[in-house]
């Protein structure tokens, strides 16, 4: 097989960038190890940017999304007693949509055939090569048979373990790791919120996070303990300690009911430099992990996509390989400040094992500092919504 | 002797104390260990909030301020290379007086005996007594005799190492408290500062502070580990160092001289809870310590006295007993929130041994944001010209 662009992995990042590229007339194939049912199934954050929905509308997919998705003026940070509501729109003119991951990814998945969008599920032993060439290709086995995929250039969108960041030579690179001492313990359930907007927490017992799918289904997240078991914790478990975490008001709002999924998810901070290699691009999750905390990771991939779209456009389109050489440095710009913010409200709203009661004393007084600034809540909204792209 | 407030110390808390007392007409006498001399020749800070004007324009002792005092209507961060300008007068509406802590002690020292405030110089074995009855005193050796001050009050300014904090029972307390992994390495030299307003520099080799005392006095800074000794930096090493760490804009207008000054001084963030037990407060550096940067810890203890004067007036004048009661929580909420600023620009703006690449990538990226962000430029202008009393 022969193609301009060859994707690896239809997540949102890939299934974004095939669309770009095929509504500027570029050919291109998206190859995926798992099967659709798979890449559906797995739950994400749901809190979309203007860049994000704004790829939606500019290839006219984004009927479901204006039609299901909830508009956020504004979210909360909360210290277990008190709700410090950041007015998003009010302090950027912004707002976000609350929309899940996964319709997202139902929406581009749905509408590729119609779009000239082959996209190849199943795919087994994906590997990249002669990247540092001019005629890089994929292979793989698909349907038992083995397959070579060529390409002018790879955009590996396949995630943290994907195959794509491991094809560039360790001499080339440079990475920027972060792991936290906690991982979230999520709870998908079919209640409605508990407050119409978010509520991220910092009690004195944890951090916990209110959040929501749409206005019949919530998601809920408490930190554990890394060496905490799902097993170790049932519904009623959590929704005790939701309660405590999240302060009385939010806890007299919230409905309680059987889960639809439970899990314990890691926390980290990771960048990958350069998001380039040779003929191989590097987008979302496949060059940079933000911790959960702001709902920055399919935002990021999302600016991503748009900075690579652009470029190999200008390559297709105008013969002009600038942009692709200098996609790299433009896309970490807006990675770094997105990876600064997660890691910032990720220190502000959890407790850390290492820190002592002055660093707790400066959490607390961070947050107050916050609810009596105009000028710190709108570094906070303006981040948020997203920074410009 | 017999007095209505007892103040330990006569550092700028304890005179700004007594000036702000008399000037209500409440007796008072202050009890100091050292000599004058002593007094004056310590080398602090000199940036001068609105707070801590306002107290020399109320007491009308602002003339040599006002004639001698530097404004200044900003400051810079600087990553090494560039300089990022806080333009606090635009974003603020305020201002800060570079006017050496040196020179207010000196004004609040020499108006002393016209406004009949009694300070008594070289009081050794300085103890206070029965701060949880009504009537407090003070004990001491002064001109080899011992003496004893009563007092319906006692406030402690006496610094971090003075008698008056001890006094208050550990049962009634809470301390909070982290020591940094640096000292910094100040030199006092007869030259013009390098530029015309302060430059907070975080270069690869470490932090580095250019300030001044006046047009022709400059004040510098660079953060040393713990175990370097002064005698091993030189003149010339230590200007070759600023050099470095200042960035090449600064280095071109450093012009070099010999040290009047040399010392290297620890950093602390320190918090003791509450600032009032019985009939004995504390103000300044006698209930908390701030790191140097962001140039707090005068204008804390001006914040400090502010309330202090303010309860005491209350007390005396209107038999309000209330005043007093709320001193330290009054206090403290300001102590907390400048006590935060400090250590997040301390945390910005040096390198920790336990930092790695990804924590020193956050510190680049914060700098980026907020050359880059009104908003987080305000964050830092309005905590450096302090916030509201």
């Amino acid at each position: 097989m022969k193609t301009q662009v060859a994707i690896v992995g239809a997540g949102p990042a890939g299934l974004f960038l095939g669309h770009l590229l095929r509504a500027e007339g570029i050919d291109c194939v998206v190859v995926e190890r798992q099967t659709p049912d798979y890449v559906l199934s797995r739950i994400r954050a749901g809190v979309l940017e203007q860049v994000t929905v704004g790829l939606m509308e500019r290839l006219g997919l984004d009927a479901r999304l204006k039609a299901e998705g909830l508009v956020e003026e504004g979210f909360n940070l909360a210290d277990g007693e008190r709700l410090i509501r950041i007015d998003v729109a009010g302090l950027t003119g912004k707002t976000v949509v609350v929309y899940g991951q996964t319709e997202i990814t139902r929406d581009l998945m749905d509408a590729a055939p119609a779009r000239g969008l082959p996209v190849l599920y199943g795919a087994e032993d994906v590997a990249v090569h002669a990247i540092e060439s001019d005629a890089p290709f994929v292979t793989f086995r698909h349907d038992g048979a083995d397959q070579r995929l060529d390409a002018r250039f790879v955009v590996g969108c396949d995630g943290f373990h994907g195959p794509s960041r491991k094809a560039i030579p360790a001499r080339a690179a440079r990475e920027f790791e972060r792991v936290y001492p906690f991982g979230w313990l999520g709870i998908l359930a079919d209640v409605p919120p508990c407050n119409p907007e978010l509520i991220y927490a910092n009690h004195e017992r944890g951090f916990a996070l209110a959040s929501m799918r749409s206005h019949t289904r919530s998601r809920y997240y408490i930190d554990v303990p890394l060496t905490e078991k799902v097993e170790d914790w049932s519904d009623e478990r959590i929704w005790d300690e939701l309660a405590i975490r999240l302060g009385p008001d939010a806890a007299a709002g919230m409905t309680r009911g059987p889960s639809i999924e439970k899990s314990i998810a890691p926390l980290r901070s990771y960048v990958f430099e350069p998001m380039r290699h040779g003929s191989l691009l590097l987008c979302g999750d496949a060059a940079h992990i933000v911790p959960p905390t702001g709902a920055k990771g399919l935002n990021l991939a999302a600016s991503d996509v748009h900075y690579a779209a652009e470029a190999l456009t200008a390559f297709f389109r105008r013969g002009d390989n600038d942009a692709v050489i200098g996609y790299s440095a433009k896309a970490l710009a807006r990675v770094w400040k997105s990876e600064r913010f997660s890691w910032s409200l990720t220190k502000l709203m959890h407790r850390f094992p290492e820190d002592g009661p002055f660093e707790r004393a400066m959490q607390v007084a961070e947050l107050d500092y916050i609810a009596s600034s105009v000028a710190a809540q709108t570094t906070i909204a303006e981040n948020y919504v997203g920074l410009p792209v």
